[in-house]
């Protein structure tokens, strides 16, 4: 039995890098008592340098009611540190061997109704939680970088976790200031970072054949798609973009530029299915907003960060 | 002989469309008399549709001293339309036959020292050029939708365009407030679409094999990378997220994760010469800035767009 979400004001994070100590920072801003865990005295410092930092920025965005640094609690005894835990947010070494580890360890140590959430980025739920004999309660809640900034968590069990966990997390997550994205499946490199990946290896081959320079590339993303992709994701961008028509149009009339040389990302086939899966996924989205309000939100939005970012950048 | 850039008053844009449209609301909000030609009388309501949405928006972002809609022109005369263009922004339809047949106009048509630029997504120029007697000032402009709020312009030559040509061009886009990236040579889809292209593919694989929703890779983009994306491009992304180690550590470190299937694109072979171009590049962004400047601005950026994002959708 899960607790209440509403309950919850013990938080222990593991880990003393930019991942783990960005969590630390993430649930102090919103009020909770933090208990973090570090493997060693000698990674104090780090761990109080990136709360330091990651405070300016979390201050400026706003605190809960009550937030304070002075909420920390630091230890290198892990079973301390799980003792009183309502919620654990696991950010140690990408490295199977440990997690498995730890997470053996961790289905002992933490109190049997927390929710485990590991933030990692390469492994499975599936394999770390193996050796772990509370495993139902073990998730991925997957961050993006700087974690205390970017609101998104992807949120996926491994074989042996209960759906009511998954649940737990992404309401848990919600409940503490993110954007919790539940995964239909494992899958490797996850939503986000799998779009990214794909994004990062176009550009490695275009430095390895002289196409564009690092510069050009990073320019090219801060100055076209980024301030769109802030307020529409792809999808959306595209079903707007094709005016009353939507995804429908885009897919029927430029489904052949798939098939064009436009990445080195082979395009899957165009079956009537996935036309039809784009199409309703967008109408869903859309929720019955025609094409000259959405372009207009996206407008109105697109105009709000750009205009954000010039203030700041002549500050 | 071009013109000096800062005596352009008079700008001509071809095509009704949300491009042609959104480039010829562009010019009048930075200041200058636009002549619009229309291909027939009945696309008038289109444009001055598409030029009245935009209008909001520019008005949002500042318009330029004495910028004004009537100021516009329309004509659906080409020769008239062009007969004293300074510059040319041609957004014709996609169709490589009219194109080069415009271009053969046009290239009669518009007085000797005016650049002539395309809005060309998916044609090259050296194939739109190839039937104009002045082809030499003849260059692709390619912006990014909507085109009078995303500030991207990437411009390259075909292969009768005279480098003075592609420099002036992208002078001129920079002087009208556009951010114009000019690319070492034509590749298609240009930088920024072929990033956003292996982006794309990868999210309709993942619709395709039940990996994920439309709804859910949109809300994984606007959550996770595309704050970070408006500040920095995806290169100094991970050369700020690796620390003083920057991009060296995170080519050296996990190259090898580039073998992973975290997309169903195959990465280049991480050679010595892509390491050291991939490095070089992002220590050329960094201008001597190091890791905890460089950090601190992406989070005071970040903080600044997220602000805005969240106070534009409260208002």
């Amino acid at each position: 039995m899960l607790p209440d979400i509403l309950s919850v004001r013990r938080v222990t994070t593991i880990g003393a890098g930019p991942i783990g100590g960005g969590w630390a920072a993430h649930f102090l801003a919103r009020g909770f008592d933090v208990t973090a865990y570090i493997h060693a005295d000698a990674e104090r410092p780090a761990l109080q340098a990136v709360i330091d930092t990651a405070w300016f920025s979390l201050e400026a965005l706003g605190l809960a009611p009550g937030a304070s640094r002075a909420r920390l609690t630091v230890t290198t005894d892990l079973a301390r540190a799980v003792r009183d835990a309502q919620f654990v947010q696991e950010s140690a070494p990408e490295r199977l061997a440990i997690k498995q580890a730890l997470y053996a360890e961790l289905g002992e140590l933490v109190p049997g109704d927390c929710v485990i959430a590991s933030s990692t980025s390469g492994l499975t739920m599936t394999e770390i939680q193996r050796d772990c004999a509370s495993a139902w309660r073990t998730v991925i809640g997957h961050p993006f970088n700087p974690p205390y900034l970017l609101p998104l968590v992807e949120v996926v069990g491994g074989a042996k976790t209960a759906p009511e966990a998954e649940n737990w997390a992404v309401d848990f997550y919600r409940h503490a200031g993110k954007a919790p994205l539940r995964m239909l499946r494992e899958v490797p490199g996850f939503v986000a970072t799998r779009l990214q990946e794909a994004l990062w290896r176009e550009a490695l081959h275009m430095v390895a054949n002289g196409e564009a320079t690092p510069e050009q590339i990073d320019f090219a993303l801060m100055n076209g798609p980024a301030p769109r992709m802030m307020v529409q994701g792809q999808c959306m961008a595209f079903h707007v973009a094709c005016g009353e028509g939507g995804m429908a149009t885009n897919l029927d009339q430029f489904g052949p530029a798939l098939k064009w040389p436009w990445t080195r990302l082979e395009a899957p086939e165009l079956t009537q299915d996935l036309r039809d899966r784009m199409v309703e996924g967008c109408n869903e989205i859309a929720a019955g907003r025609g094409f000259e309000e959405l372009a207009a939100l996206r407008d109105r939005e697109i105009v709000a960060v750009l205009a954000a970012l010039r203030a700041a950048r002549t500050d």
